[in-house]
């Protein structure tokens, strides 16, 4: 992967191009903007994997985009497109919209496979980018669906980022901000800092610094304190995969948050693409949990915080039961109280 | 405060000595073991406002070496003894074994202010030796209260550092949990890192390890996922200040924990002296919360993690209220759901 390129005046999550992918590096904001360019698709697993680009339907798009690169470079893609495809399902294991992605292209390469192999190129090529631009459309039906149920003149509590930095633009959670303050409405958002990696610190702040929309930084450990002091008219995060009962894999740190909510009569809602519902899975229960290592929780950029050769746990995501879900924002709508029905109609219908 | 005295081979938190009170600095625990002198009463009410020292118990000791220390420079103790105790007091806000040490302290000085200067700075400096050995039996009583409740062979989450530095020794949460573990338990801890000043990552997790008590460190928002998860058999807790009816002040979180805890079925308890109680207020409605810079939100030992100019909230502590307190534990025997009625027999009889 290298260093540099700086891509466009506006800030890019991700972006095609002829010499690879492009992505703003999410682990070195907000000191630095910096985009890298991977030039095969190992260099995309391993932007995966070290989190230089992160959040699920971002992941996604990096994913399509490394099968398309992989395949761009490949004489023989009947033997390498599993190889390629294999190594970038084992880069996360959460966030459904990876293996998603991957397999749409799959899919592509399988009725495409016959042609000629310039087409096949072509073909996943175009699919990489179709899935980029329809994920920025989607993020916008999201926030036009979710911005009803902001309230006007409180504030909205976020957990980890789930902005334009997590997708292809826009944002989910942050997209239902953004389109209920175009709306009119007089929003504020306190953001957790979300420990260990710091997404809602350095990425969330950032993001809604540079749109103008007022925001408190708390550590995690202050949003039941301020979920208890009234200010708080809802709480929006994304999610990472949806069961089909309606569970939510999300950042760690959101089951608390939403507990607290549902103790204090605060509206709890996740922001997600339909791509992130898992109806293979019958709940939460099954949704593999990432263990990461112990050096993010010890170590902040560099420096460490912990007495040497202390124990550490480092679960990357927990999973909120259905019940604490007040309801789940998708493309398509909103299912409130989600349930099995509501979110197979929801995968189902491709409008509501 | 000058920095560099080695007091003794073992760790001690507080010590007086005839140049100064000497402290553990806990700003810069894990990384350096370094002790300060504070050689006058400013020095004293420095440390404890800049968190060289911290934890209710502790900060009232310091406030009663402060005192005596204050008193023995001090030709005209009539005059300056209001200002001093005002110097003391207006440090921080919120634990009121602050007030209770200055109260403590200044009832000495008015039983002993026709006496010659000699003695009443005598009997000060005596006072404030005594508030330093009784918190330890103290803690040792806590511990002996407490240790039957904590359960065999499961893991006791703590948030904070409610330990030996919080206090002159021994501890009152961990005092608890040594005290388990003295009587034979199997127990081992996970610890919350504590933001932003990491009191779990930094002194709990110190403390533990050399106990050779197995520690866990975890990120304040895990609480919830391994509450959930059936690991932990109880959670316990220090305080700052307890009002009459039970509701608790204590480390920024806490008030999080407690839910998610009594959301799990997992007994919630609070170990503090007496001294922690404030039976002059009848709900934690009206415990004052301190408000901290927020630069220890923004920054982590002098690194800048969040952009430049966002806003940021930095209460220090939070309410729990009674509801979700199991029992609070202190020197004298342990008040489940504790009430008015208990808390005043508890503040009223010597033995229970």
């Amino acid at each position: 992967m290298s260093s540099g390129a700086v891509l466009t005046q506006s800030i890019e999550t991700i972006a095609w191009t002829p010499e690879g992918v492009i992505m703003i590096d999410q682990t070195r904001l907000p000191r630095e903007t910096v985009y890298v360019t991977c030039r095969n698709y190992r260099e995309v697993a391993e932007a995966i994997r070290s989190m230089v680009i992160r959040g699920a339907p971002a992941i996604g798009v990096a994913a399509a985009m490394g099968v398309a690169l992989g395949v761009l470079h490949s004489s023989d893609p009947e033997s390498e497109m599993p190889v390629i495809c294999e190594a970038l399902a084992k880069t996360r294991p959460t966030a459904v919209n990876l293996f998603w992605a991957i397999d749409r292209m799959k899919r592509v390469y399988a009725s495409a496979r016959h042609l000629p192999l310039a087409e096949i190129r072509k073909r996943l090529v175009v699919e990489a980018q179709a899935v980029r631009e329809e994920d920025i459309a989607i993020n916008r039906a999201i926030g036009k669906h979710g911005a009803a149920l902001v309230p006007d003149g409180k504030t909205v509590l976020t957990h980890c980022n789930a902005g334009a930095l997590a997708t292809a633009g826009f944002g989910t959670a942050l997209g239902v901000i953004r389109a209920a303050v175009e709306m009119g409405k007089r929003v504020d958002v306190f953001a957790d800092e979300t420990r260990p990696f710091l997404q809602g610190a350095r990425l969330t702040a950032w993001e809604l610094q540079r749109d103008g929309i007022e925001t408190t930084l708390i550590t995690d450990n202050m949003a039941g304190h301020f979920l208890k002091s009234g200010r708080i008219g809802c709480v929006i995060v994304g999610a990472d995969r949806i069961a089909a009962n309606g569970d939510v894999a999300n950042k760690i740190g959101t089951y608390g948050v939403a507990v607290l909510a549902k103790e204090n009569g605060v509206p709890f809602y996740v922001a997600a693409p339909v791509s992130t519902l898992d109806l293979t899975l019958a709940s939460g229960d099954a949704i593999p949990i990432e263990e990461r290592a112990g050096r993010e929780v010890t170590h902040v950029q560099g420096v460490h915080l912990a007495p040497e050769g202390i124990g550490v746990a480092n679960p990357a995501f927990d999973v909120t039961p259905n019940r604490y879900v007040s309801a789940i924002i998708t493309e398509r709508g909103v299912a409130r109280a989600p349930d099995e029905k509501s979110l197979r109609e929801m995968a189902d219908n491709k409008t509501r």
